[in-house]
């Protein structure tokens, strides 16, 4: 019977796992090529990661960062695409098992990007929350708003405050946009939302574990970035590391924060496949060679933040970032073409296009070259990257029209709980009042 | 200790269950009166009922459907909203029981709307699909996409037919209006992104107990709605009963239609509370009198959906729809307010705005008194009245921006598992093909 009901063909079967930036990339560039592209993803959808915290901070819909990933390629002959998650792989008989059946391959393409990296913290995993899918973003903003409406339904101070408190764990642009956008819910929003709750209770709290925020960004950048977050009201603790959480404080070097909601956005592993030799991995990512190759094998590729590709120059890789994933992709495609015309592949080097965080309304840091810069430009610089870099034209019109209704109406309006998130540790009982 | 922390306050206390139509209009109007308003709902949003069809069928965002509560109100004084479900009621210590406390009253109104009714039918219950909450319109939407999904894994004819197949029972403006937006997506959508599967086995059957469409519309409308639903290739079974349901077909007194998806919307019944005497209920719903009284009681009230207005005009009460529930609401306000100083209360009396249903593009139905007319000018009506009727410019905004994106590019964009809905029959697994 055929695999996963694909048809055969005269082409070399593609097989990609994954649709993220690396993997529709290097899908794109092979449009009207002669190979079969198959596709799986756990999800039909793909996600745009960089505006995740948006969604968990009520300021965009969900849907408006998500994409169909059969609409992106509607167009394309010889793709198939089917929502399955890759279990494990056999390189030796080039079968894929999915958890709807297997998948024989003629070269297969691990795009499966990077998961959350909790170091080992098992409290940590089961109580924190991450935030890597539309779901977890979802989960994120149901539980911001839980909390709230919990906190007016106690009298105890420090349960109440434990229940306004956030902590996010990890200041690289993820937990410092995430950080600006929960201070400016405090500052303009949420006092408006709960005129009984006193919100000087509410702290936000980033914790660091190296000396500055946005760690691989300019010491300029950062300095910026942390006065930005500061004059927000976040409580920016550099230097410090996470010890333990017990769903009610989080216990650090420096001082225990009280909280039901710790965010953590500190580190990310690669998202592998079992089956790939031990020999080729090292911490949790694949190591692949200059042409995205796994190393000790022909035909098959890692790219994105899976793939660690060590070089004399870059002895850690490329940063795990969109751009890198993106590049891959689109170098790989090329190189598969090369290669099926019995051309010579050329090596991946990495174009460093600048980096950018966006603080809050009008802050954001920016990092081109050598120039680094922030404020209101960097600030607009920064959404038009993000817009244009959206799939799909309606995507773009809904996150511009939230953006421009945002700024003006200094609003999040989207204060959804459309599936309460279940909390690991209740709130205790007794403390639910009684006439 | 204070009933679910609410102050006390020198006026008296309504306490309201329900932010639907009637709830939020009966608040509205009492802006700034001399009452302490508490309002508690399940969730922390009010959702726009009649477009919910459109979330299902990934026309709109669910988010553009839906509008916190705390927004609606946050200029009002003495009012408080608590997300609490409603347990049961004693009416003579007037205390309301909820999930999260007990909370005393001086007036109660009770608007929970109304709920799925499957007269009795146990395995229709356990195995439909309904649309009454977002929640519910994101499970269809995500269970009619993962069918197409499973549809390409599957050889077995029998098995992708019912895979294919919707069968949507009650042909209300719900069902009628659900039938069309499937059927859309199967004229121009579905066969773009499944080249692989025979879209002429997707089915779409509309099963109605009465002898037309649309049963409380003129007849004249009802016809017009049936052919456009015709035309847009939708199977419309009149004096159709359903007997049961497995999970796999349908059986009807006709024919059996073979599906894993059912919809019901053949019914609603009141939403009542317990606690509410049973000689004041019938049908599920709660008896008023014409000031929407409870029947044998002086200041509890229920509007909307869940109460029964019977009169010798009209023995049946009004009809079920928005309309009722916001002027209930905003009569209900005026009565209170009349009540509280001394004078003495108005009767309600429904003004019939009209009645209309959207079939498709360019193609609804209305009725306003003796004008029955439809086609493209009563698509634009309908268009236009629902958009104003939504809460909210950003929602408004980004409403509109989809119908005119999906409108130009014949597309329905939303087409996202965002959360897989869980089968309670399961495909089999030996379908699951290998390889």
């Amino acid at each position: 019977m055929k695999a996963l009901n694909i048809p055969e063909n005269k082409h070399p079967r593609v097989v990609v796992i994954g649709g993220g930036f690396a993997g529709i990339n290097l899908i794109k560039n092979l449009k009207g090529k002669p190979f079969q592209i198959v596709l799986l993803d756990k999800h039909n959808y793909h996600t745009f990661q960089p505006l995740l915290y948006q969604v968990a901070t009520a300021g965009l819909e969900p849907d408006s960062i998500a994409y169909p990933l059969r609409k992106i390629f509607k167009d394309f002959k010889h793709f198939h695409f089917r929502v399955a998650t890759a279990q494990s792989v056999d390189l030796k008989t080039k079968i894929l098992l999915t958890d709807r059946g297997p998948l024989d391959f003629d070269h297969l393409i691990i795009a499966t990007g990077s998961d959350t990296n909790y170091f080992g913290n098992e409290s940590v995993r089961e109580l924190s929350m991450s935030m890597k899918t539309v779901p977890e973003a979802l989960n994120l903003r149901s539980l911001m708003l839980q909390n709230f409406e919990e906190a007016l339904l106690t009298d105890n101070y420090s349960e109440r405050e434990a229940l306004m408190n956030f902590v996010i764990v990890g200041a690289g642009p993820t937990g410092v946009e995430l950080a600006g956008a929960l201070a400016e819910l405090k500052n303009v929003v949420l006092p408006k939302d709960y005129p009984d709750l006193d919100i000087r209770q509410m702290n936000i709290h980033l914790v660091e574990a190296a000396g500055k925020v946005l760690p691989p960004m300019s010491d300029e950048s950062s300095a910026r970035a942390q006065r930005y977050l500061e004059k927000l009201g976040v409580q920016v603790w550099l230097d410090t590391m996470v010890k333990d959480y017990d769903g009610k404080k989080v216990l650090t070097n420096k001082k225990d924060l009280p909280t039901r909601t710790l965010i953590w956005a500190a580190g990310v592993t690669g998202n592998t496949l079992e089956g790939v030799p031990s020999e080729s991995m090292e911490k949790g990512r694949i190591l692949v060679d200059e042409f995205n190759r796994i190393k000790g094998t022909e035909s098959f590729f890692a790219i994105g933040d899976v793939a660690l590709m060590k070089t004399e120059q870059k002895p850690k890789g490329d940063p795990m970032v969109a751009q890198t994933a993106i590049q891959q992709g689109e170098t790989l495609a090329k190189n598969l073409l090369r290669s099926s015309s019995g051309k010579e592949m050329k090596p991946f080097h990495y174009k460093d296009k600048g980096s950018m965080a966006t603080v809050g309304r009008n802050k954001a840091v920016v990092d081109i070259k050598k120039f680094h810069f922030g404020g209101l430009f960097a600030w607009f610089l920064w959404m038009v990257v993000h817009l244009v870099a959206l799939v799909g034209f309606r995507n773009r019109a809904v996150a511009l029209l939230n953006w421009v209704y945002n700024y003006f109406s200094y609003d999040k309006g989207i204060r959804l709980i459309i599936r309460p998130w279940k909390r690991k540790i209740t709130i205790p009982k007794e403390e639910t009042p009684t006439v």
